[in-house]
Parts: C-alpha cells; sequence; structure tokens
C-alpha cells in the first residue's frame, strides 16, 4: 500500500507531478519510476494515445482501443508512479500546487508540464465551427463518423446534397495532412464496394491544401517530390502554394480568390500550446509555447520544467520540431535533471538527438529520412514505418489488435472499422461541486449541432 | 450497377423492405439474397450489433468494434440487397410505404418488420432517469465509461463520492443480468491492479436482484442453483425474490422495504418492442410486441411480417421467448414465406426449433441446456459457450479481435478495454429539412447532464 500521493507529509519522498499522458508525460513518468520520488501523474483522460495513429482512426483503417491504452495499466504495481484523472484549472507557481476541477489542489515539488499542443485556426474565419480538428481520440471517431455518413447521405438524397458533399479538403501538407489524404483515397476504395449505386472514386474527391511550396516541407526534395508524385497518381488533388482564406459550411474560399465546394475540411495545419501554458508566468513563444531553459526549466521556476509540444526549445534552426520524439527526448530529460538535482548534480542542457522523421503515404509507399543522410522511399520505407508504428504501441494487446486490423486490411483491400459510432468531445470530469454529493448521469440526452 | 430501390418502377423485381438489421433482419436479407426480389435493408445504424455480448463491451472485455460489423460489408457485391441508413418514422399500410426521417418514403411490396426491442422500465418510477440500459453499442459505451469513473472518482475523493460510490446494481436475474454480475467482479479483481490505495474487492460490490424466487428461471434446478452458488462464491450478493419500487440517484427502494446505497444501477430487467410496433394497426401483446399471424404475417396486412423480438409468435408455452435464435428463424421463416408467396405457395406456419439456450457466469464457469435434455455446467459449458460465441460474430475479423481480446484476458486475468471514451445515445440521422441544405456538423458542441 503506498502513501497518499494527495498529503505531502505522509512520505518523506519528493513529490513530482506530471501533467499530462502523452509521449513526453508518459517518458517523464516511466523515467521516475525507481527513481526517490512519488510521481502524480493526471490526465483529462484514462488512456495515452498514440497521436500518430489518429488518422488512422479517422479513416477507419484501425479502431480507437488500438491507439489508445489505459494509463492505470502501464504503472500496474509501482508504488512509485500514480495516476489521476482530473483536468488542471490552474497552477499557483508561488504555494507549489496544481488546481484540478473539483478537488482538492494537488502540491509538488517539482513540476512537469507536458500538455502537449491544440488545434489552432491561426484567426481564419470560419475553421473553428466548421473545420474538422484531428488532436484527440473523440476528434478522429467524429470525423470518422462524418466521412461515412455523407457516403450515406448521398446515397440515399444524392441531389439534395448539394456540391461539395463528397469533397473533403485537408488543409495542411504537413505529415499528418499527407498520411490523411493518401487514406481518404484508399478509403473511397473500399467504400466503391460498399456503395453500389455510385462511383465513389469517381464522385469523391480529396484536396490537400499546402500554404507553402511543396508537401512535407522540412522533407529532401527527393522525397517531397515522390510524395506528391503518388499522392497524385492515386487521386488527390494536390495544392500547393495555397492558403485558406475563409471557410463556410459548404466551401473554401482561398486566398487571392478561388472557391472548392466542400462540406467536409479537415483541418491538419496548425497547433498551438495548450492553455496549460498560460497558467504559469512565463514567457511564450508565438504559438503559445512556454519558452524553456536550456535544462528544460521554467524560467524563475527552477522546479517547473516544460516539455513536449508545449514547449519551445532552442534548437540549432529555431525552436525544436513538435514532434514524438522531442516529446519523448525532453520527457526523459526533465525526469532525468529532477533526479539529478536530488542528487545535488549541474543541470544539463537538453539535446535533442534527431534520429530521423518518416510519413506514410498509403499502400506500399512513404518517405523516410534517418540520421547520417539515408533516406528511403516507397515500399521498403512504408514497410519500416508499419513496423516501427506497431512495435512503439504501448502494449502487446494494442501491438496484436493494430497487427490484425493492418493485415486485414492489407490483404482485404478494406478498411475494417467503417462504423458510425458517436462520440461526445472529452466530457471531462464532472465538478463534485456541481455534482451536489448527486449522482450525474454522464449520458448526454440533447445534443445540439451547429446552427447554420 | 444495380437499379435505384427508391423507384419500384425500374425493376420488374417485387421490393422487400426490412426495417432492423440485427439476428431477424440480419438473417432474412441473407435469406433473400438470391430470390427474384429487390430487398432493402433500413437500420439506424450502419452496423449489427451481435446483441449477446453487449455485456462484455460494457466491462470493458471487448471492444466495440469487437461486436459491430457494418451491414453494408456483409452484402458487398450483392445486387439484390442494399442498405439504408435510415430511422423509420412511420409506417403506410394502405399504400404500402415506409416513412423515414429526412428522404422520400419508401414504397414495398413486402415488409419485415424487425425491429426488435428496447427498455422497459415497468412504470417503476426513477428508472428511466437513474439506470443504465443496456441495449445498444452506446448503452454500453456509457455504462463502461460511468463504472471507470466511478473509481476514478473514488480514488481521488473518497469521502466525499457517498454511500454507494462504488456499489453496482443489476435488476434482472436472467441470462444478462448474471453474465453482468459475473464479469462486474471480474472487473473488480482487474481493477484491484489499477487502484493502488484502496482494495477493490472489499470497497466495490455488486448486488444481482431478481423478483422471482430463482435466477436464470428458465433453466433446470441444477443449472439455476450451480449459477447462483458460481455468482455467491465470488463476491456478488445476490438477492432473490426481491423487487425494485423506486430508483433514486444514490439509492434503490426495494418493495416491502429496505434500501441500498447504490450510484450505479444497471437495467436488465424488461424489454418491450421497439415503437416501430406502434406504427401499424395492429393488435398488440402487454408488451407492445405485434401480434403476428401463424406464419408470421401481420392480421390483416398479408404483405406484413413481424420477427424476432418485436413479435408476439405463439408458441407451446405462450409467447415464444426474445432470443437470437427466435429471431434468426422467424427472420428466414418471413424470409421463406416470401418465397413462397411468389411462387404462389401456402404460407406455412412458423415452427421455433429450440436448439437449446446457455449463459456465462465468468471464467471457467457457464450452464448450457440442449435440445434431448442434455445439459452441461461448469469449464465444458464454458468452452463451448467461448467457441459458439466467437463462430457467430459475423465476419473473420470480428472474430480474431474477439478471440485475440478474450485470450489476452484470460490468461493475464485483465480487461483490456478499460477505456472512458464517451459516446452518444444515436445521434440519429440529421433530418435534411432540419438542415436547410447546410452541413450540420455532427460533433455537439454541448452536453446536457441530468439536473438533479
Amino acid at each position: 500500500m503506498s502513501t497518499d500521493p494527495l498529503s505531502s507529509s505522509t512520505s518523506g519522498r519528493p513529490h513530482v507531478v506530471i501533467v499530462g499522458a502523452g509521449f513526453a508525460g508518459l517518458e517523464a513518468a516511466k523515467s521516475l519510476r525507481d527513481a526517490p520520488v512519488r510521481v502524480t501523474l493526471v490526465d483529462r483522460n484514462n488512456y495515452h494515445k498514440f497521436q500518430p495513429l489518429l488518422y488512422e482512426v479517422a479513416m477507419a483503417g484501425l479502431e480507437p482501443d488500438d491507439i489508445a491504452h489505459n494509463v492505470r495499466n502501464i504503472f500496474q504495481g509501482s508504488d512509485t508512479v500514480h495516476f489521476r484523472l482530473g483536468t488542471v484549472v490552474g497552477i499557483d507557481t508561488t504555494v507549489q500546487q496544481v488546481h484540478l476541477r473539483g478537488s482538492a489542489p494537488l502540491s509538488y515539488d517539482h513540476l512537469i508540464l507536458a500538455a502537449g499542443a491544440v488545434s489552432t485556426d491561426f484567426g481564419i474565419p470560419g475553421v473553428e465551427e466548421h473545420a474538422y480538428p484531428l488532436k484527440n481520440v473523440p476528434d478522429a471517431v467524429n470525423l470518422r463518423n462524418r466521412v461515412l455518413r455523407q457516403f450515406e447521405r448521398y446515397d440515399r438524397t444524392r441531389d439534395e446534397t448539394g456540391d461539395g458533399a463528397l469533397t473533403f479538403v485537408v488543409v495542411g501538407g504537413g505529415p499528418t495532412g499527407v498520411e490523411m489524404a493518401g487514406a481518404f483515397v484508399e478509403l473511397f476504395d473500399t467504400l466503391n464496394d460498399d456503395f453500389a449505386r455510385f462511383d465513389t472514386r469517381e464522385q469523391a474527391r480529396c484536396v490537400l491544401l499546402e500554404m507553402e511550396e511543396h508537401l512535407l516541407p522540412p522533407y529532401e526534395p527527393p522525397q517531397r517530390e515522390y510524395t506528391r508524385q503518388v499522392l497524385e497518381a492515386r487521386g488527390v488533388d494536390v495544392q500547393t502554394d495555397t492558403a485558406v482564406e475563409r471557410v463556410e459550411a459548404d466551401r473554401v474560399h482561398l486566398q487571392g480568390g478561388g472557391t472548392i465546394p466542400a462540406q467536409t475540411l479537415v483541418w491538419a495545419a496548425g497547433v498551438k500550446a495548450s492553455p496549460v501554458a498560460g497558467m504559469i508566468d512565463a514567457e511564450q513563444a508565438w504559438d503559445d509555447r512556454v519558452v524553456v531553459n536550456p535544462d528544460l526549466t521554467v524560467p524563475e521556476c527552477p522546479n517547473v520544467y516544460a516539455v513536449g509540444d508545449m514547449a519551445a526549445i532552442e534548437g540549432e534552426e529555431g525552436y525544436e520540431p513538435q514532434l514524438a520524439q522531442v516529446a519523448i527526448q525532453s520527457g526523459r530529460h526533465a525526469a532525468d535533471q529532477i533526479q539529478c538535482r536530488l542528487r545535488d548534480g549541474t543541470p544539463e542542457r537538453f539535446e535533442y538527438w534527431d534520429l530521423g522523421k518518416m510519413a506514410t503515404i498509403g499502400r506500399n509507399a512513404a518517405v523516410a529520412e534517418f540520421a547520417g543522410g539515408i533516406s528511403f522511399k516507397g515500399f521498403i520505407a512504408w514497410f519500416l514505418w508499419v513496423v516501427i508504428h506497431i512495435a512503439k504501441l504501448v502494449g502487446f494487446r494494442n501491438r496484436l489488435s493494430a497487427l490484425v486490423n493492418w493485415a486485414y486490411n492489407y490483404f482485404t483491400y478494406s478498411r475494417s472499422a467503417r462504423l458510425i459510432l458517436d462520440v461526445v468531445p472529452i466530457a471531462d470530469d464532472v465538478p463534485m461541486e456541481e455534482e451536489g454529493g448527486q449522482r450525474v448521469k454522464e449520458r448526454p440526452e440533447t445534443v445540439e449541432t451547429h446552427p447554420q
């Protein structure tokens, strides 16, 4: 029986609070598993999500349960790490407390902020109201529902569905956008067997918009070119040098004129730091990230670290990119620094070790660039991508289940998770105050849709 | 390219409309796959759900996708059977039309009603507001979320959660109630490894209430006794001869006095026919089922059949029970009768062929009674139950995925799907009229909870 993390007095060990169970927070907690500390890992969901594969859930290739893993399960049997389901609503660095909605504040000796990033619309009108983001599991399920439902509507009342019912615009030519676009055209193929009364491959269309000159800007020219060629050969309408001016319910207006009739727009264009970044008194970069010291501490808060997507970490070419590898390495670094400090060691600066990057374009096609200038494209890159992504999923069951789904889809040319299952965005925790000691049923009775 | 099922004129074949893609409707559609008809299979979901395993989803043993199978996938490549996602809002037997929300009515030559059953509260106050039903996939996911969240709340703010936070009352001692109760105590075991700060096996409690004298009333005494013994040995508080008088948010009042403090009540006590049964002018039994002729036609509507859980079919001992086997056989019978009539044959009466029944109690324990008086209990019954249920799941992928999950859970003593993922009950189809030709985003912005 471990001590109660609520009361610091019951244990001599320093209390480390980690906010967020994404790649960074999870890695930090794992790194501290055998350290002489108590760790409370806080997340608003009871699962860790494998973010790089969210698009596969949205595109009916994987199931939500394949990419989500119960956090308590990861730390079963640990006396050091405890999980807390909760939403952070404030941080007080003077008294060293994290405020959670609906329960007593958590006192910390060391704090690691790893709350990640959220979608941002860059102030473009209509994005907030009309675009589908893809940052969490409910987002992915909502998008899957939306896409499948558009096909059902078109099948049922073709003439009434209006222009662009089956046009899906993906904004953002980074890895997520490329992967989404590639998966969209594969989904159209699968759905062609589902809908006998029209040719989905002719009627449905995927447009990929990128405001810069090339897709996958951080990649080398051969990989970029290959990506564009494959996407276009498979039927994606790739438009680079193209920026969105404003979005309406059934059309996208482009900068410099031009309109695309489209009833579904996927926003893979930009992120900003989680609102948690604004809860401490620290400098924030243009995208709200917390600007950190070289050792990842927050200036003037030597016991507070910011890591992963919510940290602006100075690198060789500006701030380090918001990638899983940076998150994992920075989460580990913060954990190491805390241990170092407990031994009265000197803080060390964080150095990102770039292992390389990879993006899949679809069946048998991907691009990869590794350290030392080694690059792959095509089948080999794709195969590496599959192996690495399955290996990195947390837990044997998730790996096996994802493998089963992918193998099934690969050999049958299907996408097996074509289910319309409605999900609420994150119903947060119901605050105890508002409950008034009474039971509150989570099942929502009324669902409001956007009034148009 | 097949003809448009909306216009009867485009095809010489008679048009069969089937309402509901459960066991009965799906079997009817499969039976008509090679018949000289056109079939439109209507359901409000785009998937067939394997209802007998809903409780496993609620108890985090299986994933929603394991028990749900895309309907269009089942009829891929068929020119005869078409699927239509839609909600039936009315039936006009004089002009032979089925009205769907938000699209043109479907004209039929033959109609098979297979809309199943819904939960009923028998007029017991508080059940509607407070109890968790278990009739569809969102129900199961909601219950899973509720149960897992209760443990999180208790872990976080033990003293404030009140009495009965971890008491789970299951009402109804039929197969669903027994299976739920058995799975609850297994879940408590699994969660004990998740929550280090309290003993879930001591704090959590499952109470199974049955108003009749015995659990599993239709089974023989040895099986009933065994079931009760196993449940009690595993820690379920079984209370027979006990009826619910009224339900409050945090307690259950029993008839004849007595109260159980419990914040979560699962309603596995009773069902009535789907509201679709009331859309035709026909006699209805006490539980709203449509009273049918021996050949399953609705009296005075010779081209309308009612089958499965929404049909009151006269059997040897009153109406036939609402079981998957009756649904499958009656669905097939209605399909056969339509083919028979197309050949000018004589209608035949439906005879239910009782293959037997089985119910699982949990790990290594089940009861089974087959035709000819053969019965099993214990490990053999359980093993048969697992094999038969996996074999009956629709589709190779579902079978494999369920097998993987079960095998994993069996050998690790875990329940792998312990995720809190919020789901809306069935967001129906958005009516086109209300959309005003505009896109309506399915993602709900506001979730209302029950005001207490």
